[in-house]
C-alpha cells in the first residue's frame, strides 16, 4: 500500500503516458491489477446498485477485441476524476430543504394500515386522494375508447403513436379551456390558442421563467411560498427569488407596500426585478386574493413594467366562503396590458391526476407563447395520456359531478381536521382553498426561532411519525407555522393523525 | 386620430398619474374607449387566434368592480412594453434552420393520398411508420389491462393517478434494460439503477448537458450531426457545439486526428471542452462506429479528461452488414473509467412510439445520476404511459416479432429506395442503420456552395413537394448532401417519391 500509492500518483500524473512506457511491464501489470480491484470495489459501493441482480457485478465480462496499438493507452487508467457542471455538483448533494427531506423520509418508511402501521404518514405533499374512486370508475369504463378512439382506427393510431405537436394537441387545449372556465365558476373564458401544454405545472413554471427573465434577474415572491418555486425558478433558469414577507397579523395577506419596499431595495442592490410570482389560491396558506388586490398587483406590475406569474393550480379546490377570481377575469374586465400577465395551471390538484403530468402556460404575450412552444419539446405530454385526458374532460357530466363531490369532500375533511386541531389548541390561518391548513404551532416551539421549529418538525417526524412542512421550507418569516396536507388521508384516518399530533403537543407542554 | 395620438403619449407618460387626474373625465372616457378598441384589434391579429370561436373576441366583457381609488391608475395604460428574456427573444423569432422550416412547411400543406395528393411529402423527420400496424394490434388487445392492471384495482389506481417517482417507475426501468439488451444483440447488460427516465430523448440530452458542462463550455460534435443537438445543448444549457468535420472521402467516418485538432484549437481560444457528443448509429449518415473507434474515443476522452455522450437511439434500427456495438459493451470489456461515459436512449425510433415520449439517460456516474434524477421533474413521463410501455416491453414474444419485422421492413424500403436513387444518378453514403439515407446531390447544385444547396432544397420543396433535410442544417462541411427519411412512407409510395425527385433531377440537368 505504502509503495503503490505514490507510484499510482506518478503513473496517473500528466506524464503518465511517457513514464508508463518506461516503467517495467511487470510492475505495471501488478499495479493495474491492484487498481482495477480497488476501483471496481469503490465504484460498486458508490454506484447505488440497489438492484440485487445487478448485471455489472454478476455477469461475466464479455471479451471485445481491440487493436494492440492502443493497449498501452488503455492500461494507463484514468488521469483524474472527470468534472461535472456546477449545477450537478449542487443538485447531487443531499437536500437541505426539510420539504424534500421529509418527502424522502416518508419513502423510506411509509405508513400502511396493515403492512406498516407504525410508518410515517404523508401530510407533506399536496396530493389529493379523496376522489380517486371517481377517477377509477371513469377509467374502468372509458379508458380504451378514450385512447384508441371508437371510429377510424387508422386515424387513432396516427394520433397517438407517431410524433404529435410538442406543445399539446388542439383537442386537449380546447378541453382544458372549457375545464378551466367551468372550475373557475363560469365567469371567465380561456382561449385555447393562448396555451402551451407541458408535462405538469412544474415544467410550465420553469419554461415561463426561462421566457421572462435572464440569469441573475429576480422575481418578487410573497412569503410563505410553495417550496417548489425555488427548484423551478432558481435551478436551471438561474433566477433569484426575493421574498416579500407577509405576516400572521394580516392572515398572511399580500400587501402592496411590502412589495414596493422589496422592489426598491432590490433596485438599490442593482438586482433587476422582472416579475412577481404569486400562487392564488395561496400555497401554503390557502387564502385567496381579492379582485381589489389583483387590480393593485396589476397596477404595481404596470408601474414597475414587470411581469405577473399567477400560479392558479388550486383554483378549483375551494371550500371556503371566499370566491376565487382568476387574474384572467380581471384582465377581461377593463383595459390592462395583458402581455405581462401569465397563468400557470394543471390537473394535478383540481382533477387530482398528478401522475398524468398535465400542466399549461396561459399567456397573451405572443413572444412568450412562441418561445414557450419551442421549449415545450423538453416537457411534452405523452399522446395516449393527452387523448385520455381530452376524453375525460369532455365528459361534462362526469366533470360536473367530480368538481362538486371533490369540493364537498375537501370541505368535510378540512372542517373536521381544523376543528380537531383547534381542540388541541392549534389554530390555523383563515383559508378557503387548497389541500392543506397553515397551522400556528408557535406556542409549541422552544426557542422561538427556526431552530425551535426544526426541533418540533423532528419530533413530528420521529415521535408522531407524520411528515408535515415547516414554515422555514416555505420561507415564512415567523417561526412555528406548519403546512399540513389533509387530502392524502381519508376522513376516517383523521383521528389517527390527530392522536399522533396530540402526543407531540403533550410532550411539548409537559416539557415547558 | 391626429388629436388622440399625441394625447395618448402624454397620458401614458411618466406623469400619467398626475395628468390623469387633471384631464377632464369626459375626454378620458372616450380616449380609453378608443384605446381599448385599438388594442383589442391589434392583439387579436397578433395573437395567432386560429381558433374560430375565440372567446376573447366573442364573449361579452364581464364587469368586475374595483375600488374607485385605483381607477385613475388603471386608465393610464401600459407605461412601456414589458421585456422578455434574451432567450425568449431569440426563440420567438422564425427558425433559420431549414430543418425546422421544412417541418413547418409540411404542416401547412401535408400530403395525403386522397385529401391533398399535391401536398408536401414528409421525408425530413425520423418517424418510423413502417410498423404502426404491429403496435396498433398490440394496443387493441392489451391497452386496458396494461394501464389498469388485471389484479388489485386499488393498487393500480394508486400506481397511475397520484404522484409517482419523477425519474420513472422501477418496473419500466427494468423492462427498458431488458429491451436494450435484446435490441443490442444480447451482448451487453444494462443496470436499471443506472437509469433516469425522461419524456423522450430530447430532454434526456438537455438534462445530461446541464449535468456535464457549465454555460459557455463546449462539446465536440462530429459532423454532419442531427440538427436537434443545437436545440438540446445550446438553447437552455448554453453549451457551445464545436463541429469536428468528417468527409465524404472517408464515408463521413470519425477520425481521431480531427478530434485532436478541434480540441487543441478550442483550448487555444480559451474554450473549455467538456465532452464529445456522438450519435451512434450516426444520424444523418447511418454508419456505425467500430469497436476499435469506440476504444479510441474512450482513450481520447480519458486523455483529455472529458465526457462522452453517446446517443444510441437508432441502436435497434439496423439493416446493414455492420453490427452495432454499444459503448456500454466496450466499457464492460476491460478497465475503463466508466464515470465519463453516458448513453442516451429512447423508444421513439427502435419501437417507433415517438408520441409516447419515452427516453432515458444511462450513466455510471453517481453525481450525474443524482442531479439528473432531480431534473427529471421537468420531464416526467405520465404514469399511464409508463404502465402501458412496461407491459408492452414485457411481452417478449411481441417484442421479438416487432424487432425482426421492423428490421426487415426498414431493410426492404432502404434497399429499394437507395436502388431507385442510384438509378437516378444519386449515390448514398454507405450505411447500416437508421431511417434515412445520406444522399450526395452535389452534382445537382450550382454554385457548389451552401447557396446552391439551399436553392436545390427549395426546388425539392416547391417543385417536387418533398421535404428533405439539407446538409447545411446538419453542419456538413461539404455542400450538396441531403438526409432523406424513408420510414415515413410505405414501400408502395416509393415510386411516387422517386418520380418527384426525378423531376428535380431532370430540371437540374437540363439547366446545366
Amino acid at each position: 500500500m505504502k509503495l503503490i500509492v505514490p507510484l499510482q500518483s506518478v503513473v496517473q500524473g500528466r506524464n503518465g503516458f511517457l513514464l508508463g512506457s518506461l516503467i517495467p511491464c511487470a510492475l505495471f501489470y501488478f499495479l493495474q491489477l491492484y487498481l482495477k480491484r480497488r476501483r471496481s470495489n469503490s465504484s460498486n459501493s458508490s454506484n447505488n446498485n440497489n438492484n440485487p441482480s445487478s448485471p455489472s457485478s454478476s455477469s461475466p465480462t464479455p471479451v471485445l477485441p481491440r487493436s494492440s496499438s492502443r493497449s498501452n493507452l488503455s492500461s494507463r487508467g484514468s488521469i483524474s476524476r472527470v468534472r461535472v457542471s456546477k449545477l450537478a455538483s449542487i443538485l447531487s448533494k443531499p437536500d437541505d430543504s426539510l420539504y424534500y427531506i421529509g418527502l424522502d423520509r416518508v419513502l423510506q418508511d411509509p405508513y400502511h394500515v396493515f403492512v406498516n402501521p407504525n410508518g410515517i404518514i404523508q401530510l407533506g405533499l399536496s396530493d389529493n386522494k379523496l376522489c380517486l374512486d371517481l377517477i377509477e370508475k371513469w377509467l374502468v369504463k372509458n379508458l380504451e375508447g378514450s385512447v384508441m378512439g371508437n371510429g377510424d382506427m387508422n386515424l387513432s393510431i396516427n394520433g397517438i403513436v407517431p410524433y404529435q405537436p410538442f406543445d399539446g394537441l388542439n383537442e386537449l387545449k380546447i378541453a382544458l379551456a372549457d375545464f378551466m372556465h367551468q372550475v373557475m365558476g363560469g365567469s371567465v373564458e380561456f382561449d385555447p390558442s393562448n396555451m402551451v401544454l407541458t408535462s405538469g405545472a412544474t415544467p410550465a413554471i420553469e419554461i415561463l421563467s426561462f421566457c421572462l427573465a435572464d440569469q441573475g434577474n429576480a422575481f418578487l415572491v410573497p412569503t410563505p411560498f410553495y417550496p417548489g418555486f425555488d427548484r423551478d425558478v432558481r435551478w436551471r433558469p438561474g433566477i433569484d427569488l426575493i421574498p416579500v414577507h407577509c405576516r400572521s397579523t394580516d392572515n398572511f395577506n399580500l400587501n402592496i407596500t411590502a412589495l414596493e419596499q422589496a422592489f426598491s431595495q432590490a433596485r438599490k442592490r442593482g438586482v433587476k426585478v422582472r416579475g412577481i410570482l404569486i400562487s392564488n389560491p395561496s400555497n401554503p396558506v390557502g387564502n385567496i386574493l381579492t379582485p381589489d388586490m389583483l387590480f393593485s398587483l396589476l397596477d404595481f406590475a404596470e408601474d414597475k413594467n414587470i411581469h405577473i406569474i399567477a400560479d392558479e393550480v388550486f383554483a378549483g379546490s375551494t371550500y371556503g366562503s371566499e370566491e376565487f377570481v382568476s387574474i384572467a377575469e380581471v384582465l377581461d374586465s377593463e383595459y390592462i396590458d395583458k402581455s405581462r400577465v401569465h397563468i400557470i395551471y394543471g390537473l394535478s390538484k383540481d382533477l387530482s391526476i398528478a401522475g398524468f403530468r398535465v400542466g399549461l402556460i396561459y399567456s397573451h404575450n405572443k413572444t412568450v407563447l412562441d418561445a414557450a412552444k419551442k421549449m415545450s419539446r423538453f416537457a411534452t405530454i405523452s399522446a395516449p395520456t393527452q387523448r385520455l385526458v381530452t376524453s375525460m374532460l369532455s365528459d361534462k357530466r362526469f366533470i360536473q359531478e367530480y368538481i362538486e363531490t371533490n369540493r364537498n369532500r375537501i370541505r368535510r375533511v378540512h372542517d373536521e381536521f381544523v376543528d380537531c386541531l383547534t381542540k388541541l389548541g392549534i389554530k390555523c390561518a383563515k383559508s378557503s382553498a387548497g389541500m392543506f391548513c397553515w397551522a400556528d404551532m408557535s406556542g409549541l416551539i422552544k426557542p422561538y426561532s427556526e431552530k425551535g421549529e426544526l426541533e418540533l418538525w423532528e419530533k413530528f417526524m420521529s415521535v408522531a411519525k407524520i411528515n408535515i412542512t415547516p414554515g422555514s421550507a416555505c420561507h415564512c418569516i415567523e417561526p412555528g407555522w406548519f403546512r399540513i396536507c389533509f387530502t392524502t388521508i381519508s376522513f376516517e384516518e383523521i383521528p389517527l393523525v390527530i392522536e399522533r399530533i396530540r402526543k407531540v403537543v403533550e410532550t411539548c407542554k409537559s416539557s415547558s
